[in-house]
This record gives C-alpha cells, sequence and structure tokens, in this order.
C-alpha cells in the first residue's frame, strides 16, 4: 500500500521532548514573572471572524492571515494573527465581567503566512503582557520593568531597552515639514538608521524626494541620538528644538515619566535608551514604543517589543479604552538560550528519573509493583517493557535515554527481600531492603 | 463608525483569568501524573497537510475536519482532528531521533466542527498519553494504571474502568454468524445494551434482519456480563462458550494478561469492569479498547476513552509498530470538577497577594518602589495605578479581585518610616519597618 507522506506545512515545525522541555522551562518563567507583576492568564480561540482580524495590523498583516473554514460551514474565520487584536475583541466582549485596569497575559502559538527562513516560522508562539484601561505612564514603565525582569531570570545579563514615543516621531515630521503623506515613508527610513547610519538615512530621504532644507532639520534633530549623550540631556534638548510643537512636548513629557517610574520600579537607568528613531512597524501604536535589544556578547537583535495603542480596542467598543503591552519574541529567545547556553543543568532531555530492568517474564510484575511505589512517591520511574533485551541492553536504553538511577529486581534481589540501584552519572550502587526501597532512590538522586 | 462585532464562532470560547487558572490547575496535575509515569511531552502544528488528517479516523470524522488555507499559499492544509493521527505521522517522520518504547503525553486543542450543544465544543483541549512500540498487555495497563493515577490526583473517589477487546467482539459476531457486512451494525447495537437494555439490542438485532438463532446466541453471550460475575470468572466462562474461534481466545488472554498487570501496577481490582458490549467508536481499534465512567455521586458518563491502534502508524511507515493509549475528556473533567467542587480552595480567582495603595501623585513612586521589591521576593504583586480613586475605593478594588493583603504607604508612614499592611480576610493589620516589609507580607500571607 502507498504510505501517506509525513510532510509537514512549510514553516512548521515539531516539538520532540528535548525541545519541549527547554520550552516548558522558558514558558514557565515568563508565566512566573508575569503573575509576580499582577498579570493573569487568558485564553481565546485559535480561530477568530475573520472580520475580527482584517484590517486591524496593517495591509502587511492582512496579506499573511490564514483563512480557515468548516466544509458545509457558513462562518468565514481565520487562524489568529496576533495576541493583541483578539484581546481587543476580548475586553470588548467580557467588559462587564473584568475589574479596570485588565492585566492580562496570553502565551499561544499565532499563524503568519510568511515567507519562512531561518528563525522566523509560520507558526509560533507569542508571550505578551498588556494593562488595559491605564493612560498613564506608569503602566508603559510597569511593561518595560516586566520585560527586563523576565530576561534577566532567563539568564540575560546585557541587553537595552530601547524607548521612543510615536508623539515625538510626528512631531520631527512637522517640525522638518514633511508632507503628511510622506509620514509613512519618512518613518521607514528612520527606522533604518541603525542599519544604513545617518547618511543613508540621508540619501533615503532625498531619494524618496523631500526638499533639502527638510532633510536638514532632520537630520539636525537625528543627531541628538549620540551614544553617550545621557537621555535625560537629550530630552530637554529636543524640548528646545520642538518648541511650540505641541505633541512632541507632550510625547517629550511622557518619556520623561516614564524615565521617573522606571526607576521607581528599579529597572537599571543603563539599560535604558531613549531612541528618537526607533519606529516599530505596527501602525496602530498611538504613544510610547518600546523594544528590548540583546547587546552582549554580541548585539544579537531585538527580543521583545511592544508599544501603547490607545485606539485599537475602540474598534470594537464605543468608547475606547488606553492600552499598552509588549510581546516577548519568545522562539528567538528560546534559540538564543541555546546560543548562549542559558539553559538550567537539571534539563536533561528526559524526565524520567529511575529506569528499572526486568530479568524476565518471572519478575515482571515484581518489577512493575516497584516502579508503580516510586510513582507513588512523585518519583519518575518507568519499567523496562521489552522482555528480550538482554540486562546489558537495558541499562544501555536507560543511559541513552539520560536517566539517572537504574534498579535491579532480580530473581536473587526477590529471594533475599532487597532492589539493587545504580546511579549512571558515578556507577554508585546501593543495595536496599525492598521497604526501604524509595528512600534508597531519594538519597541517590539528592546527591 | 461602525463598530466591528464582537461574537465568537460558533462553539468557540474565551477563557476568563478565573476559568484559566482552574484550566491551569487541572492541566498541571495530568502533566505531572504523566511526567512521573515517564511519558515525554511532544507538540505539533495545529494544521496539518490535509492529506495526513483525511480518512485516518473514519468517514464521520472527515466531515468534521476543517480546512484551512494561505490566500496564495499551495498547500492544503487542515486543522487537527485529535492527536492520535498527528502522533502517528510524528513517529513516522521523527522514528531516528527516538528510543522505543516511545512514551509520549500531548496536551493541545484540537477542532470538530461538530455540531455545539452543552459541554460539546468546536475548539477543545485533548490529553493523550500512549505507548508507541510495545505489543504487550503491559503497556496498556500502563495506560489504564496512569489514567486511574490522574483521576484519583484530581480528587474523583468512584470511578469504573471499563475493559474490553476488539478481538472479543469480532468473535462474538463470528460465533453468533453474523456475516461479514453486518458486523458494523452489530457493534452499534451492542454499544447501545448500556442505554437501551438487553431487550433493546435484541429489537435493535432483529430491526437489523438477523435471523432469530443469531440473535439467540448473541443475547446468550451478552447476558454474561452481569453486575455480580467477578471478571475473570466471566471470562473464563467466556473462554469455554468461544472454544474453537482463535481471535476470541487471544482477545480474552490479552485481557486476563492486563488484569495481572494491572494488578502489579496498584490499580484497584474493583474499580477495573470487563464488559464485552463497550466498542468504543473508533474505526483504527485493533485489540484491548478503554474507557473511564465516573460513578459517584450519580453516573456521570466517561471522562476518559482509548485503545490499541497496532496498524495506524502504518499509513505513514513501512511497517507499522504497535501502539496503545488514552485521551483523557478533559473539558468534561474540568465542568465535572466544577460540578463536584473538587478545585483546591487556595484558587482563589487571582494571581495577586498584595495589592500596594496608593495616596497620591507624591507618594505613588514610593508605593511603586515597595511593589517592585515585594516582587523581587516571590510576591505576587500590583501597585493601584488609579490615582484618582479614593483609599476606600482601592481597598474596595483589592477585595474584589481576590488580593489577600493590602499594603498602605502614605506620607505618614513614609516619614516614619515603616508600612501598614492589612490582611483582608480577617481584618488583621500590621504595621512593619519599611526595610521589613517583605517579612511582614510573608507572615500575612503564611497564616
Amino acid at each position: 500500500m502507498a504510505k501517506i507522506d509525513t510532510r509537514l506545512p512549510k514553516g512548521m515545525r515539531d516539538f520532540l521532548p528535548s525541545d519541549m522541555l527547554k520550552r516548558d522551562y522558558v514558558f514557565g518563567v515568563v508565566r512566573d514573572v508575569f503573575e509576580t507583576f499582577g498579570f493573569e492568564p487568558i485564553d481565546t480561540p485559535v480561530l477568530e471572524m475573520r472580520d475580527t482580524l482584517l484590517g486591524k495590523s496593517g495591509e502587511d498583516a492582512d496579506k499573511l492571515i490564514y483563512y480557515a473554514q468548516h466544509p458545509g460551514g457558513k462562518e468565514e474565520l481565520a487562524l489568529r494573527y496576533d495576541l493583541t487584536v483578539p484581546l481587543s475583541r476580548f475586553v470588548a466582549m467580557h467588559e462587564n465581567d473584568l475589574l479596570m485596569p485588565f492585566r492580562r497575559y496570553h502565551i499561544a502559538p499565532v499563524w503568519r503566512g510568511d515567507r519562512p527562513q531561518k528563525g522566523r516560522y509560520r507558526e509560533f508562539y507569542q508571550c505578551d503582557a498588556d494593562i488595559v484601561g491605564i493612560p498613564d505612564m506608569s503602566a508603559d514603565a510597569e511593561i518595560i520593568s516586566v520585560v527586563a525582569t523576565a530576561l534577566k531570570r532567563l539568564g540575560f545579563a546585557d541587553f537595552t531597552v530601547k524607548v521612543n514615543n510615536r508623539k515625538i516621531l510626528t512631531a520631527i515630521g512637522i517640525f522638518s515639514g514633511v508632507p503628511d503623506a510622506q509620514l509613512g515613508s519618512l518613518y521607514r527610513s528612520i527606522d533604518k538608521l541603525d542599519k544604513i547610519g545617518l547618511n543613508g538615512v540621508v540619501k533615503d530621504l532625498r531619494d524618496n524626494g523631500l526638499p533639502e532644507d527638510v532633510v536638514n532639520r532632520m537630520v539636525g534633530l537625528l543627531d541628538l541620538r549620540g551614544e553617550n549623550v545621557p537621555s535625560l540631556d537629550m530630552l530637554a534638548h529636543l524640548r528646545e528644538q520642538l518648541d511650540g510643537i505641541g505633541l512632541g512636548q507632550e510625547g517629550i513629557t511622557e518619556l520623561e515619566q516614564m524615565v521617573e517610574f522606571m526607576d521607581a520600579l528599579a529597572v537599571p537607568s543603563d539599560s535604558v535608551e531613549i531612541d528618537v528613531a526607533m519606529v516599530r512597524g505596527l501602525s496602530y501604536y498611538t504613544g510610547p514604543v518600546f523594544e528590548t535589544v540583546i547587546t552582549k556578547p554580541d548585539n544579537l537583535g531585538s527580543v521583545t517589543g511592544g508599544g501603547r495603542y490607545d485606539e485599537l480596542i475602540g474598534l470594537f467598543r464605543k468608547q475606547s479604552l488606553p492600552t499598552t503591552g509588549t510581546s516577548l519574541g519568545i522562539e528567538r529567545i528560546i534559540d538564543l538560550l541555546d546560543l548562549l547556553d542559558l539553559y538550567p543543568p537539571e534539563l536533561t532531555g528526559t524526565v524520567v528519573q529511575v529506569l528499572v530492568t526486568v530479568f524476565g517474564a518471572d519478575t515482571q510484575r515484581d518489577s512493575m509493583r516497584l516502579t508503580s511505589e516510586l510513582r507513588a512517591a512523585g518519583i519518575h520511574a518507568e519499567a523496562i517493557m521489552q522482555l528480550q533485551k538482554s540486562l546489558g541492553k537495558q541499562v544501555q536504553y536507560a543511559d541513552r535515554k539520560g536517566a539517572r538511577v537504574v534498579a535491579f529486581l532480580g530473581p536473587d534481589e526477590i529471594a533475599s527481600g532487597v532492589v539493587k540501584f545504580k546511579r549512571l552519572s558515578d556507577g554508585q550502587e546501593v543495595t536496599a531492603a525492598r521497604d526501604r526501597a524509595t528512600l534508597a532512590v531519594r538519597d541517590l538522586l539528592a546527591e
């Protein structure tokens, strides 16, 4: 009979147990940090009504959304593209059951029909934390604090939180005299500053047909962003430059407030950088935007991104609710933990602690009974099931699997009322009375 | 502007934090029990190639599968219908990376375009544990042991594991002289025994046009299944009746072996019932089938089901691999824990332990600093962000949210270098030196 192809959809992955142990560890740390900050879990369906998703994250996003349908079903559905639009729909739908501010986290997969490439997948997890209902910068500072705490807890020693405010970007456009219609392409040029340098941006702006005086005014402002200028000094200078542009003054005040609140929340000030050239792509941001970049041992790129989007919930509800939040690039973080060898050593690649060997059919049930007792004591145990395997092969299996202790319960041991245990790491052997088996294993595992 | 409808797809659900805390508790217990038994986690994509899924679980299943496509994408995809077919594809695909036996668990949502009704959803979680590579009944007994342990750990005191073997069902058909073409409708009639009684089955069989002597032979066998007949005696009697029918003898031997192995694994024998009338719907079962029914305080129906499917992996691989496993009806289990009030009392509906009040803008940063310190000590803490709220309203918010302790850090406390805490359950108040705040909270939470 022709066999069915075992092919997976492009850009999608299986996870083996060794992958899952790492992923569960990362999700566990993040969940723990989120809850320490009072964020509470929610979940939403993978499938949403198509109309809920389309048009919320910009045209580029719309092209990447997967459609779904049940043949015979009338509903036009789609797989969620992110966790932010579902949150907005969720808040509008359940507002009577939610206390404001609503702090929620959501760890779940999303789907994007992007071109797959190294580190970019069509199905991937997002880890989001958002605060709904607070217009003040205390909420944005909380978001940055939770991000910094999570990264630290995962073992990242050196990272920079970059902060900007969309209002400042708009004000820079106004200040420089960029026509409204060209603001989008202005942002796209500025966003490339880190990659192509100030000269590159200048060329880009000129290529886009901006007049020379506009380009020069812009460059003067962007030049403020020197490596060695303390953030608050830079902001004070920017405030003078943007004198008379209300939106710019507002954005600067917001950034200054954020800096104060981050300080109260013990976010180390040397890990925060105000970067007036940082844009963040999403169309729905309205105020502060932020991202985190791992800076050592190398510049390893951005691992979190977020911002304030005060108008999005208003698409689903008469009055919007001010909201700010972040998304941890958890797939990237998982890859980096591997690269930087930051996983704790106890993630050995197996959940099994004790492998109970079986001498033969006559003693198999004794081995199973022992296994069952160990389990009742909370020890992860497995008994050999392939009786045709020699004892040597059984120990080999335990070793390859990564079990820490092997148990022997043959006819001799049974006759003498004992069990023999061997720790694989150092060969240490212990013979214990049958009714003290659990204690003996505990000792071997503890050392 | 017209607002977007917040409608969810039919049969799909949002989960509020209070739901999630319960769900995470249940998943956590099940995961823990699975790992104690040496089962290891895997994950597979939600989307599979359509050809991977279609035709594996029977015609009825095919009709319920959701199709998905990325507009512009060429792949014909589908959302997984269960976790068993993906496991079979997974094993065939990764066989070189897996040690046999492969014990895996998988906790993940699946989709079925079923008619939604109370307790039945179109998106729902499954919790599966399977053992790949072992043809012996020791594996089936392990599966039943892990199910019984999980249900006990969740607090279910009274349940019955029903066991049968497809080979016996086939043999009953042969014994009674049912033509092969009618075996399917025979099973469907027998499956209804519990609902419609022996007389109902007799009527059903006659209606299906089975000759009177066939019906009578069948009834004689089904009658064996008396409430008070010990399972092994019943099997011995059945063995005599099915004398000469090889498949029947094999099925009976397998059941007898399972009973012995379950005993070795300390599955209480009075919770196991051999039920030769139990069928289990899925077309791919080849040997033992089992389900668990909650029996007290009432007969609350089946919460787990499973069986051996030795041929399924063979659809994806030259040689099949013997496999047996179970699926916990986790959505039903979650509903029953509510119904029977079996959730632990500490699931209070919030993750927040301490709510730090804010007296005004002047002291806000002090409150944030305190919150940050509590968090650093692992205490779940949140500071009030709505400064316009009176202190009374802030405490009310803490109470409604379910926080256990409220902290007060006003100008007076700051001047005296102290913090005041109040435990909401009993009104107990403590004033602590500022640098002993964390210790004071720990005490209040511990009592």
